[in-house]
């Protein structure tokens, strides 16, 4: 199927909303120009276009082949791999010692948008291999990055991360893998795990799992006593170069709804006590660790949820303006076509907004030279973390659902793209945390951030914001309507604090998902009102430079791409605050009701 | 897969909700008991159980077989189908004449659910059965009648409804199949008809299509010129023997997401000019003729999204209860497990109350001798229709979410039946008229039904209702809050009103699914209400009877079956009330807010 993508959205937010350019003052990025990265861009687009897509209906077709043995991943995604990392993309967005292309994440974002667009089962081959690399990188010893980092951006060498087992799957400390010392220093692993994404296939020499394991003798059932391990399929010698099996056995694969391109294995460690791993860093750390692989994973959960959903709604509006119905018209112009398409759109572009702002805050957070920004920022990362993945994933799979009800019949069926989008994209709610367990993870670790510092910082960023722009008429009924929500959040937020401070934390657990929906619906509203003002001095610019007469204004805006797509930024504010944010609302009555009907009930 | 439902549930709509004794009331059903009723329900659940249920993955694994000429159905289903025929269910609800078992709608919905429920794919093969013969009964001459009626209720033919052409979805308007008068007062046939289910297997000697074709020289691209055809698949002889092919032929069968164990098929009537069809009735009254077959498969798709969100909740509480997760608990304990287990239980059980009701009305609104009784409730059948579709398959998918996101990854694979349930229940929100058609019909067709009659003694019945309870202590504050959404509705249809008095259509249609979604959500509230106040009766004896000490209570309702399906009933409709009915004062403010963004917008 073809990749459609809005190029001029990603630009828009790139360049004229987070203004890029800013990066340029940190030290790691002084080097680049807006030249380097548009090229960057136009490149990944251009791969993820002619290379990836072409492999995701025939990759969910085809399937991964367990022989009983090894897996194969379905046809074309071998070659692809590989060039996929000649190319630089694997490592594109880590620094350049081993390898990388030490390109800043905001950067590395929408190219990852157009890569698990055009294929989000092939793109999480490489996605895993870069997390896995990364975090050797991060925290292993220096022999173990020489050892296998570079083999790992280069492509020659896939990764994982093994954390699931069949009795512990949201409850990682239920663990029952274990890693025994041995003499020269290494561990000998033995354990199952279950649900390994890229846990086995042939496209490359080898794959490193980073497995979390029990050290034997340190504290059973709690994620304190659980340390991280490199395991590789095949032993690698002294040389570097790739020995003989390392008793990692491939049991079996899933079958799935979707990414039926991606080998889902379960995976046997040391059947034979021949298994070796190394430790990461030191022990008993594993969790934490991991947590930089898992918060990375939780926005490319987001962004799996963007990039289906962008390209489900570009493949909707492209149907409806072509779909004849009744008397020549295309269905584009139905009203309850046009609510469902808006709906998408919005979702869409406010969820785009949402993550590339967040790879913007953690390029802050990590590089800023100032320490004070640099928590700042860093403190956004974390907030939004659970956000970008449970909203972009849930409301990812909304818009496969808006976007399949646009299609009608046709968006059931194999021939169209939608239904396999669908599928796909419903696994990014599931996995790296359900989306249940982000909502805890916003509750109770991310609001008390700092004494509840970050959350307020957010908040007076977006009162500021209101502020800032309340005058503006074109959008002051939206930025009242805004701010009101802005302020139940803080409401809520306050009024779950008290309660815990009594003891009570089954409400506020109780209300968490909902509590995450209505401050995500908050924050997707602010960067839609951001976009809108902007746009809005945009198009005025635009209309005042060539337009004359006033009364010609909606004339050129229909003819003109630019301003037509300008305007459709402020409609697209309008309707979200008027047709979304209300449900904020319903949410503070829900929460205020204190009804625990659902606590109480014998089920 | 197993199927599970919840039966005392079931009979709580039946004998303390509905009391079906009542229909005894009605001529046609006077020489029934319930004793009988509760054996056919016995009965379907058997059947259901043992026989359509172990075909229902094995049946999605298969899927069709086309080899270019036929199709086959998956293995198992020939052999089921004839035993449900000979067990009479197909013709459950028609009358005796032509082999029906005569029984009330208000008991063929349950059993209904039992088959939906087990295997959706393999019930639409006798639905659309039941539907094509239970037209020809009703529409047809005496003469179409006796050859083709009684065959179909017994097994030995099939039937379909064809509609759908490639240019002509949900404007069934612009078909183009023709119909050339012949001679002996037959027609031929010609044209190309897709997604039509049921459209070729191997379960019945012969296949009855109803097809809709435009006689030479009616009226082009509208409704009106549209007749009504029999058209066999196989021609049938003078004696009511199966003949020659009739030139139909299936073209191709589709690859869809879900249902595939139901043969989706195109085909063409008529390529070598000898397809022959039998007009139903007067023509040019296709149109109407089709929406009795329409509005009793609306309330199918509503059904298939019940049946099979019943199945995915009780899998989903049965999981919740057994898996293990973090130091031994199981995930049931968890407030976040908890608030999505609710929702499912609140909207399946909301659901089923609405549909069974409907099917009720409907008995009532044909066999009540009483003409003004009998109108009163056919307007409620009618008003209520594209509710039970609309928002029972939309609802129906949202359960299957919340079912695999209890599950987690289980839920995501093949080896559990919750996937499945998710990609089969997808299609009854687009088929039938897609659920922006319901609400179009809601608003467009059933408000102003009777000069807005039917609305209001709808509304006066759920006004009457919260009189009556109102000063009931346990439901005070909820019956309050609905009481509030109910007049928002009754604000907002009037508002409606005004507006196409004016001229603007464009607007409320913008509005259509909102208000069919928020108009449901109260009816739903009804139900469950409803269901609480006569739960909260029934409880207090039961606890009168059982319970000397007050302080006891909460212990014995925990160990008594009964007294915790009766506590539920009380909590389920305050968690409705408090997290799902405040969405209803959203909706009510993004209509008020007069955003014409959607309509606006270039897209």
């Amino acid at each position: 199927m073809e990749y459609l993508v809005n190029r001029r959205d990603i630009d828009f937010i790139l360049k004229e909303q987070i203004h890029y350019e800013k990066l340029f003052e940190l030290p790691e990025f002084k080097e680049f120009t807006t030249e380097m990265f548009d090229m960057v861009l136009d490149q990944s687009f251009k791969f993820a276009q002619q290379e990836i897509a072409p492999l995701n209906a025939s990759g969910d077709k085809e399937g991964c082949l367990f022989d009983g043995k090894t897996v194969k991943a379905p046809k074309g995604y071998k070659e692809a791999y590989q060039h996929f990392a000649e190319n630089g993309f694997i490592g594109m967005d880590v620094p350049a010692t081993y390898g990388g292309q030490g390109l800043p994440l905001t950067v590395a974002m929408p190219a990852s948008e157009f890569f698990s667009g055009a294929s989000v089962s092939f793109m999480m081959y490489p996605g895993l291999t870069r997390g896995a690399a990364h975090l050797i990188e991060t925290c292993g010893s220096e022999a173990l990055k020489n050892i296998y980092v570079q083999k790992m951006y280069s492509g020659v060498w896939a990764g994982t991360m093994c954390l699931t087992e069949p009795q512990a799957g949201s409850a990682v400390g239920d663990l029952k893998t274990t890693a025994v010392p041995q003499p020269d220093g290494s561990y000998k692993i033995k354990g199952g795990k279950m649900f390994i994404s890229s846990g086995d296939h042939d496209l490359t020499e080898n794959i490193i799992h980073l497995v979390l394991a029990r050290i034997q003798g340190d504290p059973e059932n709690s994620t304190k006593g659980i340390s991280l391990f490199v395991v590789p399929k095949l032993k690698v010698k002294k040389d570097g170069s790739v020995g003989e099996s390392n008793d990692v056995k491939t049991v079996n694969i899933e079958h799935k709804m979707g990414i039926k391109g991606q080998a889902t294995c379960t995976l046997s460690f040391g059947d034979n006590d021949q298994c070796v791993g190394h430790l990461v860093g030191e022990p008993r750390s594993g969790m934490k660790q991991m947590f930089q692989m898992m918060n990375e994973a939780r926005l490319l959960c987001g962004m799996q949820g963007l990039s289906i959903s962008g390209t489900a709604f570009e493949h909707a509006l492209q149907y409806a303006k072509e779909r004849v119905q009744g008397q020549g018209k295309t269905i584009v112009a139905f009203p309850d076509v046009r609510r469902m398409l808006m709906l998408q759109k919005a979702y869409v572009e406010g969820i785009r907004s949402l993550l590339y702002h967040t790879g913007y805050y953690i390029d802050m957070g990590k590089g800023h030279p100032n320490p004070e920004t640099k928590a700042y920022y860093q403190g956004f990362a974390d907030l939004l973390t659970p956000m970008c993945k449970a909203y972009g994933s849930d409301m990812g799979f909304k818009v496969t659902e808006l976007a399949m009800q646009t299609y009608g019949g046709y968006g059931y069926i194999s021939e169209y793209p939608i239904e396999q989008y669908m599928r796909d994209v419903k696994i990014s709610s599931i996995y790296e945390g359900t989306n249940g367990i982000q909502a805890l993870d916003l509750l109770g670790r991310k609001l008390p951030q700092n004494g509840g510092q970050v959350v307020q910082q957010f908040y007076a960023m977006l009162d500021e914001f209101v502020t800032k722009n309340q005058n503006e008429p074109a959008l002051k009924v939206e930025l009242g309507e805004f701010k009101k929500a802005l302020d139940l959040i803080a409401q809520v937020a306050m009024s779950f604090m008290e309660m815990t401070g009594k003891g009570d934390f089954n409400y506020p657990m109780l209300s968490a998902t909902p509590f995450l929906n209505m401050f995500s619906n908050v924050v997707v509203a602010y960067y839609l009102l951001d976009q809108a003002v902007i746009a809005h001095v945009k198009l005025a610019k635009l209309l005042e430079e060539k337009v004359d007469d006033p009364s010609q204004h909606k004339g050129f805006i229909k003819g003109n791409d630019e301003a037509a797509y300008l305007d459709g930024k402020i409609k697209t504010a309008r309707f979200f605050v008027h047709q979304v944010l209300p449900t904020v609302r319903a949410t503070v009555k829900s929460i205020n009701s204190g009804d625990r009907s659902a606590l109480e009930i014998i089920l």
